[in-house]
């Protein structure tokens, strides 16, 4: 063994776990540390700037609840979300891209007919949301489970407003018919800043960048024999395309918005969605 | 612009720094991004594991307390206090080596004639610590401040017992005299874990490595127009001096404690502290 020295640092400390460790948990824990000793010692992190870091990661940690994830706001201003998406969900060509699946899914929301509406509060416009689940070859699939959330007119999820009813307001789960198509009505979402009163609000200020998001319908779409697909369609047109906070906007997740004169709607969105079979990877 | 891409990740997300931020700040911002991305394409980290590390950070925040900082404690278990202050305090040849601050200092500890006990509790084995400051030229620095502190013969800082009498035990500060002198008498500390019931305990046992400290008094020692001096001087023998949780250990700061016949004290330690001028690095 060897004393730590500046030259050695990041190998002492490696040199350290114990032999009857897990391969997986010694192989992400050594590139671990050797990414954050060159860190270090690429910018020669000040006394100062190392408190300043043990300062805003506990008061990361300290802002936390049951409804607030700002450990995942984190991960998500800095694109490590959409990395860790991107290295885990590589599409062959022709099928959906996914992007980041956000901290306000919710399990359990109501399986609905094809059509029904899940803006329950009765703001903000209306649209019909249409299209098919298919697989690669452009078979429909039946029977596929589309789980889609969106913010309120507001710019809010319900369980940001917990106090707020009806219950399972912009939430729903559609399954497909044997033509592979779904159908709901929702609003037109809008865009909203993610929550930025707490340290990675302060991060993204220091920065110059802004918190908003370009307006997004949620999409987990489920089938057996297919990978889970986690997506968004985005609204063509929005002002924060170009610049999400959390980088989650691919050009083929945009999809146009076309305005309809409808008893039931002001919009329409068609998008289709093109699951790849299990354990496949491009 | 560009959307995200996982080729491009890493400068999707530097891009977006604005143009009037501080440039110490893109610097660090920038080096840790690409850092991070990278060590997630290196190991290809699964979304299983990204949750365990949200998991792992926001448990490491909330643990936290006015008396407990995990973070610090991770940044010493991996080596990343140790790295930041060896990038900071880089000494001529012949300057006193530092060490890590770690998490139990207190400032306002009262400054004791010469000789003084700092162990008010009567337990533990008594030893004279005395020894010279020094410059570089090996000229005694006179009315430097000798400021110590060590566990108790527990294994517990006074601040990790805050109901326990009498305030300021094993603590306190020495002035030197004008032949550059420092004597105090203390306990011979006791090696001690870190405290291991929280996140980081748990990443030790996960890692096969043990939470213990080898036994040794903390140092700052202080005095115009040189650089500020933090480190220990650890116990000749103990059992943990090659695998300490923290890697605080250099073969520079191992004194050597010899049995004594005194009726004051049952142990001798002499060390000397060679101080730096202020802004000079090796």
């Amino acid at each position: 063994m060897s004393y730590f020295s500046e030259a050695t640092s990041a190998e002492t400390v490696n040199d350290r776990i114990g032999v009857a460790t897990d391969p997986r948990l010694r192989q992400v824990m050594t590139s671990l540390v050797n990414h954050l000793h060159a860190f270090i010692k690429d910018v020669t992190l000040t006394e100062a700037e190392w408190e300043t870091a043990i300062s805003f990661l506990t008061r990361t940690g300290q802002i936390c609840t049951d409804t607030r994830q700002e450990f995942i706001l984190l991960s998500d201003a800095l694109g490590v979300s959409m990395l860790v998406d991107a290295v885990n969900n590589r599409v062959p060509a022709g099928a959906t891209d996914s992007t980041v699946f956000g901290p306000f899914h919710v399990d359990g929301a109501p399986e609905l007919p094809l059509g029904t509406c899940i803006s329950l509060d009765g703001k903000g416009e209306i649209c019909l949301y249409e299209g098919r689940v298919l697989d690669l070859n452009g078979a429909p699939i039946a029977n596929a489970l589309v789980d889609v959330w969106s913010d309120n007119a507001d710019g809010f999820y319900d369980v940001q407003q917990p106090d707020l009813q009806p219950k399972w307001n912009n939430r729903g789960v559609f399954r497909t018919g044997p033509d592979g198509a779904y159908a709901f009505r929702g609003i037109k979402p809008v865009s909203y800043p993610i929550p930025d009163d707490g340290p990675v609000g302060q991060m993204l200020g220091a920065l110059g960048r802004h918190p908003w998001r370009p307006a997004h319908m949620h999409f987990r779409v489920t089938a057996p024999g297919h990978a889970r697909l986690i997506t968004h369609i985005f609204v063509s047109g929005d002002a924060y395309l170009t610049s999400d906070a959390v980088f989650g906007v691919k050009a083929s997740l945009i999809a146009d918005f076309r305005p309809v004169q409808s008893p039931t709607e002001q919009w329409h969105a068609a998008f289709n969605f093109v699951l790849r079979p299990t354990c496949t990877t491009a």
